[in-house]
Order: structure tokens, then C-alpha cells, then sequence
């Protein structure tokens, strides 16, 4: 092991480093920038390969791809295994592997479970940043998983929200929430899912459901929502209706359409392809974001392999930088 | 960095340690294992990402697979960047990324460029120990870059040969080969490509050409020939005609017909799908292998993601074995 910057080896960045470094900014900065790369066609994500092995009911693969801006090249290779929880491990496991794209030679290990919740909830606090009303106040959670917690800590850093409501199927895990809460020293309720839309400016909806949990009717407007767990065919957390009746954006337009939250609408024949905006049009300043106070925006963040190459190429440097990177010679 | 076999972490391999200890025997075994775990379904490869990034006119990519009977789960990354040579690199950069099938966690870093020209070799080596006449006495080889002198290691332990022939597009790279020979005191002669075919009972070419390079009528009988070179749309080494007067068997039937040497064959319509076999069906003992001693029997080797994780798994055990593996926690 060598900490020669000249030919220093391959950097690895175990999962506690990434937890120790990893903030907040850094990663809505990655993401923000990638959604841009994405939109000016600088970057772009390969094909997803995901196959059940038929081992363990495991699924796993790789999302992959280029991002010529930020000169990041690789994988984040990985899958679900649900036997996990028994033997005390995550039923998700990631690692990032990046490339140098000059050489094609290794050049990253980053740990990928801490990222993906991180990249995940970056992704939904750049859609509050560009699209919510500046005035929100109300904070709606719909989920209160792991996941939940992530999303939550970047959502409030984007307004002056003065209260958070919260529903869950669960309702003892809305503690996950609250006790977050708490700590910022944020009024909480948990609430029914229509009371959820009558007080909500954001919503945020990070589930595994495969059917509506929200009415179009239950949505005021002027309202943003980032619909952040749909991510396989059939799932869904909203109405399609409100797809119909929001504008709406996306990170990436083809899995929107195929396994995004626009997915049952694009079916019905409700909204099209050409009605949904990437994201980074509107950050580059291409596409409008909201432009009325009125309207309602909808998000439908699906998530991208650029989105975990971008956090953990940010992640690596930070490392480097900080001395907590570890080199190995390969 | 802890050698504990409890929870040793992160199996590393480098290049270096790759070539002091993947000897050509286990390359072999790997290789025919993984081949007849292909056959009986219990091991297949997932589809292959190959992309031009745009940059450095580089093509990147993944081959992967699970393997249920070798509990092998991963990939080879890697690419092609042309411009690597005048940086004194390796073209063809890779590297295998070893999961546990059991929980997704990384399990093994090991270098792939010396490790995919051992596999390869080991390919056409297992055709050649399943498929040559026992009596073969002449070994043909056409090309003479790189990867041949790994083809012709491997090829002189699988039969009693007496004489080597060659040829090669650039006569001068013929030492490449004629230097082995002297070193194993095999007679070496440089010939014209009829006169290999004449003189050659088991042939490998190992090329990039896109047009044949032997003609059907210069294939004695009785011959075995292992097309190694043609892994990619428009790439031919024989003479289509080749594929419908011999019998033909590869290791991926997909890859054969599509990206191998049988697609010229097929798109003619000389042979069909149906007329090939998977090589580890012979390994198996579950289809025949060579019939007579005057059949032509061909193999298309197209190169599977599953050779480069079985020869990576085995140097890694070996490393492992042999105190030669480095760890990392991650």
C-alpha cells in the first residue's frame, strides 16, 4: 500500500468512510450535475442488467455509465438478497467500481449501500430545489422506512418547512421519522393519507407499493411530489390521474416510461413520453421548471447507475483528499 | 489488513500475482468445469454490455454470470482503448469482480488481462482434448500476435505433436511462436496458409480478420480446427462453406450464431442453430463428440463472461492457498 500520488493504486472507500465523509451537499451537487451531464447528452447510462439468479431468490446486476463531464466511467454492481436480515447483513448490497476513462484501468472500490440512500435522497431534494414552491411549509412523508430517513434530512434542507406530517402503512415505524424530527426541532404528525394532501406543499413518497396510495383529488395544488419508489413494473404510489393533472419530470426519460411512476399513465394513455421533462433541462435552464404557483409538479425519480457513479466518484475524492482513502496495488 | 479466514475481507489479486500462479492445468479444469456446468443450465452467462463511450475511441463493457455448480457470481469489466499502447499499456484492459452468491457482498478483486489470454488459450485447449484425433502429430497455427503464444502453450499439452506450422499476416511476429517451439524443442516451419492446411492435423486460428483466411478445400479430413478469433459482428477466419462440411460445436450457441464464426455460416443459410453443439454437451457425455477419424470437427470459440469468473475464482482460491492474495476491509 502506497499513498504516492503518481501511482498511488487502485483507491478503496470501505462503507464507514463513505458514512464518515459523505454529506449531504456533496452528494446533491453530484446528482445535480450528473442530471445536467444527462440532459446536454454529455452522459449516459448503459443498459441495466438484473436477473434472479436462482440462488437465495436473490436479484442481481448492474447499472452503468458514462459521464464525459465529470470524466466518470463504471458500474454500481450489486442486488437484493432477502435472506440477508437473518444473518444481520443488508438485503441490498452495492459496491461502486469506477474506471479510469483515459486508460480503462481500474481506479475506484467505493462502497455502494450508504451511497444508494444518500444518491437516492439527493435525487429528491434536487427536485424540491428546482421545482417546489419557495414558500412550502409543510413537508409530507408517505413511507417511513430506511429509505425515509434519508429522504427526509435532505427535503427539509431545501425550504423553511415549519411541520412534517407523516403516514405509513406501519404506523410504529413513523418513529423513524419522528425521532429525526425531533432532533431538528420540527413539529411531526402522523396523519391519514387525505390529510397528508390537504396540509402538504411537498410530498415525498418512498414506498414499495404496487397500488395508488394517494387520490388526485387529495392533492391541493401549487403542490411538488417526488414519487421516489417505483423502480420495476407494477409498482406504484400515486394515482395515475395525478400524472394527467401535474407536470411532470423525470431523471431519465425511458425508465419513467417503463418502470417510473409514469408508467401505469403512459399505459392508460394518459399522459405521453413527450409531456414528461428530464430533469436536468430544467437545471440547465433548457425546459421550464413551475410556472405557476398553482401547478402541480410531480417528480418521478427512478434512479440511475450515473446518479451512483457521480456520489461515489465525489466520495473518492473527498477521501483522497481527506486522507481516509486506503490504496491498494493491482 | 487481516489474513483471518473468518472475516478476511476483500479478496485481492493483482496482475502480478495472476501470472506467478495461474498455471495452464487449472486454467483447463476451470475452463472444461464451467463449460459443462453451461450444458447442464446450472451456470449461464447474463447478457453483455459493450458500449463506445465516445472518448479515446474507447469500447467498454461487461460480460457476466452466475454459476451454481462453481458458486461463481460477477464480472469482467473492461474494454478496448486503442491509444493505450503509445501510453505503455495494455490495450485491452480488465478486470474481474468476484460476488458471494450467498449475500451479494464483494468477495474477490482479481486482474483479468493475463487471466482472459489464459482462458482463451484454455478454450481452445479443452476443444482440441475433447475433439482432436488421439493420433494428431501437427499443429497448424494462424495469427501470431499476443494471444498465440498462449494458444500454442496450451495446444502442445493436449496431443503427442511432432511439428509446428504457421502463418501470419505480418511474417515477422512468426518468432513469437518459432521462439516457443525452440524453447520446447518443437521443429518450427513457416508455411503458406494452403500449405497448413495440408500439413496441420488440429488448427487455431487466433486473428482479427473480417475476411476468411482458409479455404474450405485446404482442411484435410480428419482435421480439428478452433476459430478463437471472432468475437464480434462482420469478424470471419474461414471459409463459411468450413462450418457446413464439418462438425461444428462451440461454447455459447447464442454468441455462435451471432458474434462467432458460425454467423457467416448461418446468415448463408449453409447451417442452422441445430447444427451446433455446445461443447459441454460432449464434456457431459451427453452428445457425441468427433464420429470418425475423417470427420472435420470445428470449434467456434466466441469467449463467455462465466471462463473469465471460473479462471478468476481459481486464481483466487489458489492465492488464497497459497499466502499470495492480499485482503482489504471493506
Amino acid at each position: 500500500m502506497s499513498v504516492n500520488n503518481i501511482n498511488k493504486g487502485v483507491t478503496v472507500v470501505s462503507e464507514e468512510v463513505c458514512q464518515q465523509i459523505m454529506g449531504r451537499s456533496e452528494s446533491f451537487t453530484a446528482v445535480e450535475n450528473v442530471f445536467a451531464a444527462m440532459a446536454k447528452n454529455t452522459a449516459y447510462n448503459f443498459p441495466v442488467i438484473r436477473e434472479a439468479i436462482g440462488h437465495e431468490d436473490a436479484l442481481y446486476g448492474f447499472k452503468s455509465g458514462f459521464d464525459r463531464d465529470g470524466m466518470v466511467l463504471g458500474l454500481k454492481s450489486g442486488g437484493y438478497w432477502p435472506g440477508n436480515v437473518k444473518k444481520d447483513l443488508t438485503n441490498h448490497q452495492s459496491t461502486v467500481i469506477l474506471f479510469d476513462p483515459d486508460t480503462g484501468k481500474l481506479k475506484s472500490l467505493v462502497g455502494g449501500n450508504y451511497l444508494t440512500a444518500v444518491r437516492t435522497a439527493a435525487s429528491s431534494a434536487v427536485s424540491i430545489a428546482h421545482l417546489a414552491r419557495k414558500d412550502a411549509k409543510v413537508l409530507g412523508m408517505v413511507g417511513a422506512g430506511h429509505q425515509s430517513t434519508f429522504q427526509l434530512r435532505a427535503a427539509v434542507e431545501q425550504r423553511n418547512f415549519e411541520k412534517i406530517v407523516a403516514w405509513n402503512i406501519d404506523p410504529d415505524k413513523l418513529d423513524n421519522l419522528a425521532d429525526i424530527c425531533a432532533e431538528l426541532s420540527l413539529p411531526f404528525e402522523s396523519v391519514t393519507r387525505e390529510e397528508l394532501g390537504a396540509q402538504a406543499d411537498v410530498i415525498i413518497t418512498i414506498t414499495s407499493a404496487f397500488e395508488p396510495l394517494l387520490n388526485v383529488d387529495w392533492i391541493k395544488p401549487g403542490t411538488h411530489i417526488a414519487c421516489m419508489g417505483t423502480d420495476t413494473k407494477g409498482k406504484q404510489e400515486v394515482d395515475a390521474n395525478l400524472l394527467k393533472k401535474a407536470t411532470v419530470f423525470t431523471d431519465e426519460l425511458a425508465q419513467s416510461i417503463t418502470i417510473g411512476e409514469a408508467q401505469h399513465a403512459v399505459i392508460q394513455g394518459l399522459i405521453k413520453e413527450a409531456d414528461i421533462t428530464p430533469i436536468g433541462e430544467v437545471i440547465n435552464g433548457t425546459k421550464p421548471g413551475r410556472s405557476s404557483a398553482d401547478e402541480i409538479t410531480l417528480f418521478d425519480g427512478t434512479g440511475v447507475g450515473l446518479q451512483d457513479l457521480a456520489v461515489a466518484s465525489a466520495a473518492a475524492d473527498l477521501a483522497e483528499a481527506k486522507g481516509q482513502a486506503s490504496y491498494i496495488n493491482f
